[in-house]
């Protein structure tokens, strides 16, 4: 416990991403060699500007199987990521000024795209069930929100799941109030067992709903790819913007290659080589966490990347992150996530980028500034 | 010149992208394997805002020896492709409402990206020097735009080049005015021989000018890789953005490559590759447009990807390409281009997508289609 004054080896639990040995290096070489071995050339073309048709049929599959329901080539459009889906989405559904709903807490560059954007944003409080149905109704009573942003399951960053009650409820309230819901369901596919509800992906044809999804999470973050899933009058919506025609559809060439991924069922063997791992991280870290910080409240996730915890009483995480970083270890505080300056004494603990060791020696870092 | 009612092959020279067979896929493959074989995990990380700094460094390396002019690393921020970049500058710099310049004619889908943000457009007419400094003025009298669009060398759509002089008299516009200029500088390395003035890139440090380059062009669309070189602070704004951010910097795994590429010293064959194949292939379509259309009237571009070409007098573009098009050969419009309606009897022609024979074939059905 007696850890040196300086460290130069920082635990940042700040970090959202993978540690480089959970990249799958080698599979994604196959997965070129396979691709460029065909000498298709269409690749460096510019293409359609859904993106490539091979890849979103393959793309269609891995859904269909990886969410266990159709999911039709035709209601995929690819992106270059889940924020730049975001960010497109801004460009094309809303202009400055327009309210938008956030979940509170939430995801807190998405704050800083619809920032980026000029727009005025609501937050609608969670429980442990996801966002409350009853704060969103009062919110529709005095605002015609362009659109909800939600992050279904596994949050970033409190690690809730909505449930399936609340999804329902939240999909009745956007048919009652036409109101279009982007669900950023990048950690849907990633749970440690317990398979969360039906992603919001389940509703495109039945209700005004845009699912983000990515190869960030379950694959690799490097390659900027992602999809956009979506009845095809809202996809056509994304489609006729000038930066989607004028590229050409988004990442002919990596949506070549991960089509080889998914195809020679790599991807698949990726998601579930990741799924294990972090299922282990995160016992780790909240084993660690019990043991050693019994003062800090938290809930044990079940999927995704993070762990939302709470100091005791009257401790600000902003506070304790400047004493935690003299002591070698940082993390994300919970103001950051919030649109109105709540959750001052929560902290984001992402257990995705350090192995267990890591973990264990972080968590004691934060014992000993939080004693100190 | 007896063509079939009906064809089913048409020549279409609205198609602004190479032909499949220029595209380097055995030079990317190398560059891949290249590439992947050293097994740097840090190709599928997020990366730094500005982009992976080893791809910047050797970017900056190939920009300094092509555009015969230091360009420093810290120059450079990587996009998703020079529209990708457009589209992040609309988001950064402007907010629905505000009035941008650009030049009449202009890129047509850089108008869509515009009206995507919501921007008011007003055009600026260009000559065979380029832009008209005195329009500009005249503009400036007027309007405060929250900047100005121009493409400097091989303007698409009409091949012209703006001139050293008109060049300065710009920058020096842009330094009294306090004007913001975005060079879309995707085909200034795209000579046929004779090298147009140094690009507006010069001048970042100067005056506010953010110059956007892209491997579109220069080797192949399907990458989506580009860069934006601007001065710190400007490009600071560009990092700045919730998108990026969150993205962590733009194509990490495809600058990975492309880096390859530019170190084994593929990328400038494959530049100076499609630099003599256009150069042949407009020489091919304006020798036939002189031979077999002897009544359109256009100037021989010296780089770049079009043939700009005026109708004969009261002969509207838009309703000849319906005369063209039963003629099995199609084209771009000049309206297509215009801020205003103007530009009716131009006609935009691509030599990029068809070889020789398929080059002359299409002006023969041209010049029946305009017989008839």
């Amino acid at each position: 416990m007696d850890a040196p004054a300086c460290h130069t080896d920082i635990i940042d639990f700040g970090k959202g991403q993978p540690s480089l040995s959970l990249l799958p290096v080698a599979a994604w070489r196959t997965a070129a060699d396979h691709c460029l071995a065909h000498g298709d050339a269409r690749l460096l073309q510019y293409g359609v500007d859904e993106g490539d048709e091979g890849f979103r049929e393959s793309l269609a599959q891995f859904l269909s199987r990886r969410y266990a329901m159709p999911v039709a080539t035709t209601e995929l459009v690819v992106s270059a990521g889940a924020s730049q889906a975001l960010d497109l989405v801004c460009t094309r559904f809303t202009r400055a000024g327009d309210i938008i709903f956030v979940e509170e807490p939430t995801y807190f560059l998405a704050l800083d795209i619809f920032r980026d954007h000029g727009l005025q944003v609501v937050g609608i409080p969670i429980d442990e069930e996801g966002i409350r149905i009853d704060a969103l109704q009062d919110a529709l009573v005095h605002h015609r929100p362009a659109f909800l942003y939600t992050i279904p399951s596994f949050q970033n960053p409190s690690g809730t799941t909505m449930s399936a009650a609340r999804r329902e409820q939240l999909i009745a309230a956007s048919r009652m109030h036409d109101l279009l819901v982007v669900a950023d369901e990048v950690y849907q596919l990633l749970d440690f067992g317990t398979v969360p509800p039906a992603p919001l992906a389940t509703h495109v044809h039945t209700a005004r709903v845009l699912s983000l999804g990515s190869f960030s999470k379950i694959c690799a973050p490097g390659l900027r790819l992602g999809w956009i899933q979506g009845a095809p009058d809202v996809l056509h919506t994304i489609t006729q913007s000038g930066v989607v025609q004028s590229g050409g559809g988004l990442s002919p060439f990596v949506s070549g290659v991960m089509r080889s991924l998914i195809d020679l069922g790599l991807a698949d063997a990726v998601l579930d080589g990741l799924r294990r791992v972090y299922a282990e991280r995160s016992a780790v870290l909240c084993r660690a966490m019990r043991e050693l910080l019994p003062a800090v409240t938290f809930v044990e996730p079940t999927g995704g990347y993070f762990v939302w915890a709470q100091l005791p009483a009257e401790r600000s995480a902003s506070q304790f992150l400047s004493v935690a970083r003299a002591g070698g270890v940082a993390f994300h505080p919970g103001t950051r996530f919030s649109s109105g300056g709540g959750f001052a004494r929560h902290m984001r603990l992402s257990f995705a980028h350090y192995d267990a060791p890591e973990l264990v020696e972080g968590v004691r870092r934060l014992a000993h500034a939080l004693a100190g």
